[in-house]
């Protein structure tokens, strides 16, 4: 794999063999030996044009855990929001020696721009670009489900005739989009439910059904419940005059959680509004994976960093 | 150990271990072997809601000489001061796999929450909480205290008998908190001295002199006098029209340096305001141990983070 | 080699070896040994008191790649750009054993003052300071051209006879000194050319020639032609209405750069306003040194460091 743009561009058997390397590196974790040798001297740069501590310390202790050394170049400012000067960054980058490019940015594209630029000879992982895709979200996520369904057998399987419903802002959603290709990619069945103003236009391209009631999907049963994160400044797009209706229409309170089956998980990708898109009884439940999510996000991003780098240069 | 969260929760032998381990720590940076393999592998998270850079970058440094891995999680702004979020980042940071979390927090209390949650499974160091305590620098400050007066002969002993003035404003004091604690469980003898106004409603239950004239407490002889750091926006809470009056009252000037024994130890939290609660002359003299303090600060937080994470897993 | 604070301090020899040292490093990245274990256990603190990503990024990859631990000590604010504060800061990097401080403050001699001062014994490295001096930055360049001009036949040469004409606003530029005493110290010939207003007063004393026709500088064929960034708030003191009148009169634009010779030499300091002082086709045309000067920054870097810490303590 030479860089990690996208879930839609990933095939079957390249995500499985993600996945199965993501369980290997969480394996090793678990044996307590923490430290891998794997990418020592490697140096993995961590360019962020937008905010965002978990995703971030996520790909730090990922690049750590496999002796990486970690840079932050931090691109705040309108200098660096500019075409010309992720060409320029990207430049300085390459001649700094990066080997990977881990890159968050505010405009769907930049990391393929990046990676198709000939800027830069570094992979390049996509941390979230716009409302475009988030893939290791999507991994980390495909993660925690095969493992909660499949558990010890989880190598080599994907999640055929799962039934995912995924709950929300589907139409700003960058988690959204890398989880529907992904998981219907491994063979589950996505569902969407969402006000028909937060759904995108081209969803008849897409591999998913879709629904505007959630009490209607809480009732169909679905093997997972992925909640979204409310972005409280897009209420109004959805026509609700405030959060206590929205939550009310599409929140997965204490009642509609009471209604789903005992093993029907319940994902979000954090961080959570409590109270609004999710109970915290929901969140705090055995059936809730959120805390499963951010630790299966460190193995999936060694196994993303590893895929990337190991064996592309020197020994 | 588990966690560090006060002086006032150690007893003798706990902090007597402590100070011996940080000797042994000053040892061998001294013989150049400054870096250790001891906590290779494990993660130590700086989560800092409060800027600090000197107490940061103290923790820093004394984590990467252990060889652990260290990953700054900041967390400003006002979505993770609420105590809901303190939960999630704390499980984010479990989740990622934080062996321990050097927290700095606003809020008295707030590291005891963490490490009596249950959302985390680190140990818990308090970098300054509040008003409440700050232990780490009360131990280099006994650490320091210890060394002055007992030179190599340091090791298994306390402060029996030293006599100990702490000058400034005690009510707002995490520094002040956590040295009478542990000082006077070290057998050391604490005097405070301070504005009325400035000292805390509970003194009663402190085991404390306490006076509110600094130039008799100087030719009282104290084997020690630490000057507190003043803090500009409380001036008004004194009474006093400026920092000027404040500092004719309350600070080691030329005058009352001069008056006080060869071998008295002036010592100082920093950063010092230079001229207002102590003169360049004091904090620059051979008496003052502002230096060995700061030196010392690297040594006792490696030996906390030793007491806290070796041998607690794996190996 | 104690500390690196200028280039107008650097003879001949020193500056020479200097340079054959970086040619080490740039080969032992070429065989991706990327990791040398000479630094291993030293404490590099990175002391900016004014933002440069750039730079930053450049010393904290060539201190990793020699093993060394990194630290960060950000000193915003006016309360540490005071002579006392920077006494007491750099205390507390004594303090807390930094071996290397890399130093980029806006008041030009404040790194001679950390180095002089006593207050520290670490070596003293020169980031950039003020209008003064950027000594790494000349030396990159330095090596760039000696590179691009000598070859594998680099090793133990000046750059003698070599032309460079450096453009743009000389007075406020501490890459323009530094360069101005690097390039002559090796034996190149300097010619500047700015609009007189941002010509330094004391010129009379500089080993430079002079012109103020950019026209004329182009046609006189230099082996090599620096670039300035344009400091867009110092337009006004070149009696520019705008930037673009500037750019016509003191950019080197396509046709300025289609009348260079095939072999002369574009340089930048980077980051580049391309359009302005540089033309897109001039910066990314084989003769650009731009993205070379960057990966040689970190060859030079890591001899410079290597050059203050190797062997000074310990084995």
């Amino acid at each position: 794999m030479r860089h990690l743009l996208s879930t839609r561009d990933l095939s079957r058997d390249e995500a499985i063999e993600l996945l199965d390397i993501a369980e290997d590196m969480a394996d090793v974790q678990l044996r307590e030996v923490k430290k891998l040798p794997t990418l020592r001297g490697r140096t993995v740069v961590n360019l962020f044009f937008e905010d965002s501590t978990r995703t971030k310390v996520s790909f730090e202790a990922a690049a750590k855990r496999l002796s990486a050394d970690v840079i932050s170049f931090s691109a705040k400012g309108s200098s660096v929001s500019k075409g010309e000067s992720l060409k320029d960054t990207a430049q300085t980058l390459a001649a700094i020696g990066a080997d990977a490019v881990v890159i968050r940015h505010g405009s769907s594209g930049a990391p393929l721009v990046l990676a198709q630029s000939g800027w830069i000879d570094a992979g390049v992982l996509n941390a979230g670009d716009g409302t475009h895709e988030h893939p290791t979200q999507a991994l980390l996520d495909a993660f925690t489900l095969r493992r909660r369904i499949h558990g010890s057998a989880s190598r080599g399987r994907g999640l055929d005739g799962v039934r995912v419903t995924i709950v929300g802002d589907i139409l700003h959603s960058r988690v959204a989009r890398s989880n529907v290709w992904l998981l219907s990619t491994l063979g589950a069945e996505v569902n969407l439910v969402a006000p028909p103003t937060l759904l995108p236009v081209d969803l008849a391209n897409w591999p998913v059904s879709v629904g505007y009631d959630l009490d209607d999907a809480i009732d169909a049963q679905p093997d997972a419940v992925m909640m979204l994160r409310i972005q409280l400044e897009r209420m109004h797009a959805a026509f609700f005059p405030n959060s206590r209706e929205y939550s009310r229409a599409w929140g997965l309170d204490d009642e509609r959680f009471a209604r789903l089956r005992a093993d029907s998980i319940v994902m979000h990708p954090g961080p959570m509004n409590r109270g609004l898109e999710i109970s915290s009884r929901a969140a705090d439940s055995p059936q809730s994976s959120v805390l499963e999510q951010v630790a299966n996000g460190v193995s999936v991003r060694m196994a993303a960093l590893y895929l990337l780098l190991s064996g592309e240069k020197g020994e």
